[in-house]
């Protein structure tokens, strides 16, 4: 009797442990999103009495960034045509609100935004899961950064066999775009990832990843950063005059070779950044031009004004020189083809070809996309300390 | 002329850079949520043409666990009653769906949902911040575990000086309940800041932070495991079975104490559950008395059949005396008035009364919530290793 009564009691209580993990997707066996055998993908979403829902995702193109779905009883939902194995971000639009898909688990932070994520297998999908491999580790560690005069925030990813040894590793610095901070790599460009699928098939050498926060006002990601640092300073034009580039050499690279197990010459040092990243890579090549070995300046080319202040076409051009003198064993620019800044990296080749400075060129398909950052990432990693 | 060509596209590319980052917030000058003077909060939510909007919380009782918005022109909105200092959770039914609110960046996942996240400030919360002092790491590390046959994640808090010296560290194991997962104490418990707060102000002792996984079916956190290591086996029963029990004995603790630097003895080993979490800490102690000198039982009690197997009386009696034996510094037993489990803490007391065995006991207000997990977290965290 009183046994009986206890098994109820753990039904019931598991029950209600267990009720905020069982979802409306378990409850109404309705899934979302579907992957079908011919690649197309259905979106779902439940709303009885919802006016208008629409499917907006990375995979549309920017001239029409969304769709209708169509409503049957209370299901709403859209097939897509065949996508190309990649991965993609999407939202829905449920009486004009924007929402991630509430069946789908997998969300990750857009910078102030929340999206939802697909993957879409295939070859270089592979290398954007997460894979039943040895893993190396991802960390959130602040630093003291006297140049923004402020405590930062930085992810680092130390590999595999990190932990297991005493031996030294060489380090990637990786830099995000405008718009976002240091959880940008790992959240939308899967650099984990690629970079644990790499080093277990032998493809990239074991490396140290360090991911910074490349906005100098900030001290770390919307909501993770103190409140008397947040924005005070909020002006996205600093994010490439030389305030955040100067603290990565004087702050971030010192702490970084003290701190942890690294070669602590150039030959075990490279660095990438896409978009603003990748101004702020020309900037701090340009101005150290001994300091790295590896170069990977992505979707980010040459204005005029490439510091957002003055230009001195002179000094880019000892600049230059001086970096070719160094001889470093990577220069790697890479660009979409519809990437709206298409024209900058044009005029940066012509100016490269004009000083006779050297770099291997990588043109892609698509635009200013994080399908590019990462494809681009799972091409340079392999190269890098080699 | 060019110069004004290269400013205006300047300007150009920068708005399309941070597009993205320009919320409907900062676009609409309406704000969500906001604190008002009172501690009322007031909640809002732009949709022309939603039918229905509806804000849950968890500060609202479970009989009435949501409240209506009231629409004016576009704007959906409600203001709470007086809020006390703590952190909540809550979302918006938008014409019956679940959403996080679009105006708030603050979000965390709680098992496979995402929530908005509100502080009202005041001492408790001052806890529960990021602020400006000293920050620990927080890592994401993989281990093998031999007991339950898969590479795992689990994460690891070290204290502000940890990277800055050599010293030894004592170790909190801290476990969360079912539907949870490694990232619950972070993300939902606010662990690093309550760490992080009350070793700057000298209330806490330096110390690293394990938070494992305790579903022993899962590697990792949903969409962060390997496809083949995914619920294949999920049964939250197993979650107080011993499995995972026996894997934080055999695999966690020896990983930890030969790849950090830790005291290996019990005067420095801490753990601490809630809920199944509560269920495994009684569980791991019981069958190894002599491993943690400091010990929290969390909104968990005794069930007669406490193990969701037989429930043998006589050999918990054998480990409550071999326990009471090897003289734990701290036993600690927590649990709401309200919480529904706070029968089964009655039982487990007396219980322990009955076999003279030796405890703390704190009873909160409120139920079976983060709230009190917070809440205990802070007070017990200063009376570890001392």
């Amino acid at each position: 009797m009183k046994a009986t009564f206890f098994i109820r009691a753990i039904v019931a209580i598991f029950l209600m442990l267990c009720i905020k993990s069982t979802s409306a997707q378990q409850q109404n066996a309705i899934i979302s999103p579907v992957l079908n055998p011919d690649n197309t993908v259905t979106f779902k979403l439940i709303s009885k009495v919802a006016t208008s829902v629409k499917l907006k995702a990375t995979w549309m193109p920017s001239a029409k960034p969304s769709v209708d779905m169509i409503k049957a009883d209370s299901v709403w939902s859209y097939t897509t045509e065949k996508l190309d194995p990649d991965m993609y971000r999407y939202n829905y639009l449920l009486d004009g609100v924007e929402i991630t898909d509430p069946l789908n688990s997998f969300v990750e932070r857009a910078g102030i935004r929340h999206e939802s994520i697909l993957i879409i297998p295939g070859p270089i999908s592979e290398l954007y899961k997460v894979n039943d491999i040895p893993h190396g580790t991802l960390s959130k560690v602040w630093y003291h950064s006297p140049t923004l005069g402020m405590k930062r925030r930085m992810y680092v990813y130390t590999p595999p066999t990190y932990l297991e040894n005493s031996n030294k590793y060489p380090v990637l610095y990786l830099l995000h775009g405008a718009g976002g901070d240091e959880n940008s790599w790992t959240a939308l460009g899967r650099a984990v990832s690629i970079l644990d699928n790499l080093i277990a098939t032998g493809k990239a050498k074991e490396m140290i990843v360090v991911m910074p926060n490349g906005n100098p006002w900030q001290a770390a990601s919307p909501n993770e950063a103190p409140e008397n640092s947040k924005a005070e300073k909020a002006d996205v034009i600093q994010m490439g005059t030389m305030r955040f580039e100067k603290s990565l050499v004087s702050d971030v690279i010192p702490f970084i070779e003290s701190h942890y197990r690294t070669y602590n010459d150039k030959n075990n040092r490279a660095i990438v950044g896409f978009s603003m990243g990748g101004l702020q890579t020309q900037h701090i090549t340009n101005s150290n031009p001994t300091l790295f070995s590896f170069i990977g300046v992505l979707s980010m080319g040459l204005m005029d004004n490439n510091r957002f202040g003055p230009y001195n076409k002179e000094e880019h051009i000892q600049q230059i020189n001086a970096l070719q003198k160094s001889n470093p064993k990577l220069y790697w620019i890479g660009i979409g083809k519809d990437d709206y800044l298409y024209a900058t990296v044009v005029n940066l080749r012509k100016f490269y070809d004009q000083q006779g400075f050297k770099y291997q060129y990588r043109e892609s398909n698509g635009g200013h996309t994080w399908s590019n950052w990462s494809l681009y990432l799972t091409e340079l990693a392999p190269t890098l300390f080699k």
